[in-house]
């Protein structure tokens, strides 16, 4: 996309993010000094979507470190794992936020000499970030196999550009199904509260070109019934080891909509977000967050006073409701427990 | 309730209506003239719900009856067929309405004398405004046993007193369960587009005292997979003969979520919704409604320009989904075909 939502600003060492709270309306940048800021960031949803969560917050991490002037690398450590404590508990649900964690640390751990930490937490952020773009290209070719040669998706909330470095998982397989030249068409559920596919998965869309409605949440089984939707594609915060998956609320919805109409549900996950050390679904935390997302719009309260809301960010598809899972290494197919450790360790193998 | 949706001022001859559209945050009466400004009032949904919509157009004959000062009988039977064309072009999907007006029209052609047919209509209104509240009654009063005496329900759109005359089909069943001392709490879905289950059900059960919180629409298959829903009551706009449920957009995904619970789902359906005349749901006509009550909230745009949006404004919930259909004159289980004719042969009798 033309627009980035994500820059590490090195001679400033800040993060530049697009705020993706006044998308479509208003195209403005914020520039977060420290781990603080960026939690923030996170947290209020100035940037979402798992993989962008993961790579934020790598450079949160990067960010407490050019922020400090200890001379003595136990205290730079020491604060570091503040910074780490504060990212971590920023969102609870997409595990990549957990995973490049857990890859910054082990770089924090590893270094001995107080000069080199900054470069070395530089070049794992950045790996993190570049890695991110390939593995979404990854997902989208293994997944032209799965998409007709003329193609009407259904696609939940938004899983483009804006909610990674580039490209995007689920809304990356439309984009390139559109560049390849397939005939292209995409319902976009608007993804209530925050409409991030009214808001945000329109305006790439737009930006891309590619044919599009949007529609109520609330349409989608009627949709499938009627339209001749091909497939639905969908992004996740977190797979479980048995292919049950924690993404956007309304995705369990979608999925038992699909299946009723037999149309193939297709979930596009990096590695990244498959959690092997989660059995199942009944095993992930779900966010909840503030009612007033639900009950205010453009700040207008929607319900009457009394009135309380439960916005629960999230929820768990069953994995009997999901025709395959895509990741970059290939896609898996039921039973999940088997295949997807079977791409994950043909991985480990190639990496070795 | 408290508040009345629906009166016919008799000394002014004019429709009174609660301007639903203004809800919650404003309580404002409209007096509405003649017959096009009634099927205005009912296309722009300041009055809405298959019912009370039965009971305004009923209401329109009168007016265009009482606008009236010709002198020929002829003359008068011609105005008010237009009258009656104009308010059956209203909307295209709840079946009330025609049923309304098919037994306004059976009074028009059954009297003979000018001076006796403004009567006779103001009296066949009125009869159908009170039976929709005995009808409504009679629903909440079958439905009890199917009520746990502590009950969580899932309900959808607004079903109350303000879709109908006074105490409601779904959201009846709710406010009963709850005055006859049962533990209620209920969630509403908000229904987008429009948004009936957080402005107009919330503020029902506001007013009456019952718990319940506001979710959306996407939330519901993750809070009957966690919150220990018991069942789910809806209303209709119209039932096939053999069951399958056109209702407010979002209704199918609703019965999914249910079906994949194992919550009970049941529609509340007047006999006038039921509609031996369409076989099953493909023969209903879904009405399609403006995009811009998609794209536009509180006169601020969600989506960028050059997104369009697709907004039918019904779903079809087939006939298998559905637990139960509680009509005034009892219960039916499925098969529906043989049931519902059952039960309304049954009022026949009684009727004969």
């Amino acid at each position: 996309m033309n627009v980035r939502s994500i820059e590490w600003i090195e001679e400033k060492a800040t993060l530049r993010l697009l705020d993706q709270t006044q998308l479509p309306s208003h195209v403005v940048y914020v520039d977060l000094v420290g781990a603080s800021e960026i939690a923030a960031a996170i947290r209020d949803m100035t940037v979402r979507g798992a993989p962008a969560i993961g790579v934020a917050a790598a450079y949160g991490i990067v960010a407490a470190a050019a922020l400090s002037n200890e001379r003595e690398l136990a205290v730079v450590q020491s604060r570091l794992d503040r910074a780490d404590e504060v990212l971590r508990a920023s969102r609870p649900t997409a595990v990549n936020l957990f995973w490049a964690l857990n890859r910054m640390k082990w770089v924090v751990d590893q270094i001995g000499v107080l000069k080199e930490l900054l470069p070395a937490l530089l070049e794992e952020a950045r790996a993190i970030e570049a890695e991110d773009v390939r593995v979404n290209e990854a997902i989208s070719e293994h997944a032209m196999s799965l998409v007709p040669d003329k193609a009407t998706f259904f696609h939940h909330c938004n899983t483009g550009s804006l909610a990674t470095v580039d490209r995007g998982t689920a809304l990356g397989i439309i984009h390139t199904a559109h560049e390849r030249g397939k005939t292209v068409m995409a319902y976009l559920d608007e993804t209530r509260p925050r409409l991030q596919g009214a808001k945000l998965s329109a305006f790439e869309l737009n930006a891309y070109g590619v044919p599009h409605a949007v529609v109520v949440d609330g349409a989608s089984a009627h949709i499938m019934r009627t339209q001749q939707v091909d497939l639905c594609v969908v992004g996740c915060d977190r797979v479980a080891a048995n292919g049950d998956t924690a993404n956007k609320i309304g995705t369990y919805n979608l999925a038992l909509a699909a299946k009723d109409n037999n149309v193939p549900f297709y979930v596009a996950a990096p590695s990244s977000t498959i959690d092997f050390s989660t059995a199942n679904g009944d095993d992930i935390d779900i966010e909840t967050r503030d009612e007033e997302e639900v009950t205010v719009i453009h700040g207008v309260s929607i319900t009457p006073g009394g009135s309380s809301a439960f916005n629960p960010a999230f929820d768990v598809t069953p994995a009997r409701l999901i025709t395959a899972i895509v990741t970059e290494f290939g896609i898996a197919y039921p039973p999940f427990e088997s295949s997807l450790a079977e791409l994950l360790s043909n991985r480990e193998e190639s990496a070795a």
